[in-house]
């Protein structure tokens, strides 16, 4: 009888120089990871966090934010001098990153060193009207979808994806209140940093926002709800998460809002989870009922609440850890280690 | 009015760009070992792990370990040759390692590179008689001391001891017990694995060991607590610990045995968790009780129970991620970027 890859795994990790089990949460990474790779030695090669930055039409009116929208562009230009969280993480653990203009509401410059994918200046205020059109949806997709394309054909096969955009913890929270069927309440949070009337305010306005686009509907398109509450860098980063499980990468995801854009991602894929590995439990409320929604054992919990894939960046390390233990430890035989007696 | 080192540290923590205190656990870190080094740019030099190996006379009995006591000088062997967790981890961070014979029952060839340290051949079987004598116990501490000495001299700041020694989860239980005066069955774990049966049959050793030592006296000095039921490694870890708060390096605590030895080390220094990061909690039962005792939050919670100072190794890259932050990340005003309307 043949074995299966998981069996396979399991065996090689038994096998190694220490009791049963004493990786704890490494041995069960190793074993996801082979899986997914299918193979007994898998590897991590040119990990990549992508950041997405996008304004909020809703921003603009402080109902949900205590920073003002300029903080989005002002930090793409952060991230670009290197100066951000992302940029430190990133740098100590030698992994790429790239930044993407999903839909900032500012023009940048073209010679700026940042994917130029525009989708529109910021989203319209959707406590009015529609976030953003079908075409904005589709075109947000693709771009995201090509983004990954091209980070694979350079031969990254494990991928994060961060994100920056004032006020999108609140279109994160619409989201996770339409698709995982939870009271507002739940799911909303402090995002950047809401004093406690702030937060009153943020959820009353949300609430306002789910009457007027009917999210407890349950025949709303996943393409319909994008179009009602999406931000352009969470539409892009659904796509991207698409792409990812398309190819069979490995997809770090990061916290409140990457999980939310999962959320979505998972409605045009419903095992896009088995590639994914959480990196961490964001201090953000809501975010712990995600995860368990994904069944979800973050790496970290670090009370974390940053964005920007920062929690994705951590993790990286630690699943090369993982990686590397199964790769490079002696077996008890091959070490002439004598097991239980 | 001039400010602390706290303040200022705390004052650069929130001037950087991100919303206050969104990197949690980091901004802790950040503060703590720049506390310790009374700096505002703390830097992490040349962090080491020191692992000390020591055999235990009650192991041979068989009444307390499912492995055999020959393990220990295999792992020796194991990590010489580079092939343990601690030796794939500390590769994969670039962090010093140091193997120390403390007292492995083994005659070791004299090229091996490790430091040969041996104060016995293993210590006596406890359930019969002391473990060692005081003049054991102050060769080991001495030793302790000197090594930690020497990687200080040789521009080491941060550093994180490991054990190895089949057996040694029992005599850590045992100093658990006493110093802490909890139950033998709330410091009592599985160790490297034993099952249930084994598991009560170590605990109802333990509970002879106690009576016969009287454990649950209160005048027992720590050098005589180490002289009844110590480990060579563990009393070498414990002078250790003594030297490196007394060099004021950064210490990072690993898991069940590394934290008993600091119990022990506290004795002698009261304020030695000043100097203490505590890498991780460790999945072997009674750890939590003694990260309580310390008040600590451990950086990593990866349901890991292997030793070797594998917790600690896994957890200096996130150290490194605190002061990176602290040092690299640019602030609002730098970066030209809003804070709070």
């Amino acid at each position: 009888m043949t074995m299966t890859i998981q069996e396979q795994l399991q065996q090689k990790i038994n096998n190694k120089t220490k009791p049963i089990g004493a990786l704890g949460m490494l041995e069960e990474l190793a074993l996801k990871i082979g899986t997914v790779q299918h193979s007994l030695s898998p590897g991590i090669s040119n990990p990549h966090i992508v950041v997405f930055a996008g304004d909020h039409g809703i921003a603009a009116t402080g109902k949900v934010n205590p920073y003002p929208q300029a903080v989005t562009a002002q930090m793409v230009l952060n991230f670009v001098n290197g100066g951000a969280a992302i940029n430190v993480f990133t740098r100590q653990h030698n992994i790429g990153l790239t930044v993407v203009d999903a839909g900032v509401n500012v023009d940048f410059d073209f010679s700026l060193p940042i994917i130029h994918a525009k989708i529109n200046h910021g989203t319209a205020d959707y406590s009015l009207n529609n976030a953003m059109s079908i075409d904005e949806v589709n075109a947000a997709i693709e771009k995201g979808r090509n983004i990954v394309h091209a980070l694979y054909d350079a031969d990254c096969n494990t991928i994060g994806f961060g994100e920056m955009g004032i006020g999108n913890t609140s279109s994160a929270a619409l989201i996770m209140h339409h698709l995982l069927h939870l009271p507002l309440k739940e799911c909303v949070g402090k995002g950047a940093g809401a004093n406690d009337e702030q937060l009153q305010r943020k959820l009353e306005t949300l609430e306002e926002v789910s009457r007027l686009h009917e999210l407890n509907r349950y025949d709303i398109t996943p393409h319909q709800l994008l179009c009602r509450i999406g931000g352009f860098e969470i539409a892009m980063m659904a796509g991207a998460y698409h792409k990812a499980a398309e190819l069979n990468m490995l997809i770090v995801v990061d916290g409140f809002i990457a999980t939310a854009a999962l959320l979505v991602a998972e409605q045009y894929n419903h095992s896009i989870s088995n590639n994914c590995v959480f990196a961490h439990c964001s201090d953000e409320n809501g975010h712990r009922k995600m995860l368990e929604h994904f069944a979800a054992k973050p790496v970290l919990q670090l009370g974390m609440r940053l964005g920007e894939g920062t929690g994705a960046a951590l993790a990286i390390p630690v699943l090369q850890s993982a990686v590397a233990f199964l790769n490079e430890m002696a077996s008890f035989e091959s070490a002439g280690v004598s097991g239980k007696e």
